[in-house]
């Protein structure tokens, strides 16, 4: 059974000009989202994982079903002031202006082997701030996997110094 | 194993006079998580369950898990704009003012047996909201449950028609 039909395309969200794509459907059948993991995990190839970092908040999906199958811990990068913790940030560019993201400082030890997992692999910003946050830690970066990469938009690029992984790719 | 003692408290977060419990210190230890997920799964005595609803954003993390072992859908509530198709939406109150969460129409079917799921009951505003959005679509009821429960908030009473179960109480 395929899951890339339960990926549904909306034309106009957020905004105009946008085709968004909604996991939901994928998140709502239980069958495609178990095939969607496998695909994800057998990636890794058996590499051993200590810590899944999921982005917020359509990372934090796959990212917990990862680090749970895994046998790993979960860790959160969270928009600004969603973390109660001792933190770090990393910033990257919006179309206009610029945002962050926050992680625990106790999220990650050095050496930890880190997984970093979102929904989609866009122009890379959120991707290259996460992997700033890993390595700040100590962490080191085993895997960058993504639901959906949008390959018009390079993303890849940003983060090329790591192994980069998608279930799918447009 | 206990899990109780990987919730942390935070003094004055999100604001002074508020006990945060922090439970990233719980995500990020798979031993603890799966205790806590055994816990969560044994209060529902095998009943079956067609959809696990998760209340943005830290309902996402548990009620993947528990969506997941129950070999059943995860639904996503969203706060407003966030969700892309057409949605229904329910209010509640705030300390000031009053916030909507939003759940796509196509995410239950009527008949469909749904456990609801967030991290912590505290005025029971939000699981109030929640279980309006799952009857308005027909969705069945079987439980809310919580990692938590902050008993002296009496959230209990605004979900009282329901069956609740909360992993640890305060």
């Amino acid at each position: 059974m395929q899951f890339e039909s339960y990926i549904r395309d909306i034309q106009g969200f957020p905004k105009e000009g946008i085709l968004f794509k909604d996991i939901t459907p994928l998140l709502n059948n239980p069958e495609a989202r178990t095939n969607c993991l496998k695909v994800l995990l057998d990636s890794l190839k058996n590499q051993k994982i200590d810590k899944v970092v999921g982005a917020e908040s359509r990372g934090f999906f796959f990212g917990m079903l990862l680090a749970q199958e895994l046998n790993a811990g979960f860790v959160p990068v969270r928009k600004p002031k969603k973390l109660p913790f001792d933190k770090i940030s990393a910033s990257y560019e919006l179309e206009y202006g610029s945002d962050s993201l926050e992680m625990h400082t106790d999220a990650i030890k050095k050496g930890d082997r880190v997984l970093i997992h979102d929904d989609v692999l866009a122009t890379g910003g959120t991707a290259k701030a996460v992997c700033e946050l890993v390595e700040k830690l100590g962490g080191e970066i085993v895997q960058c996997n993504f639901l959906m990469e949008l390959t018009f938009l390079n993303g890849r690029e940003k983060i090329d110094e790591y192994p980069v992984f998608a279930a799918l790719t447009y």
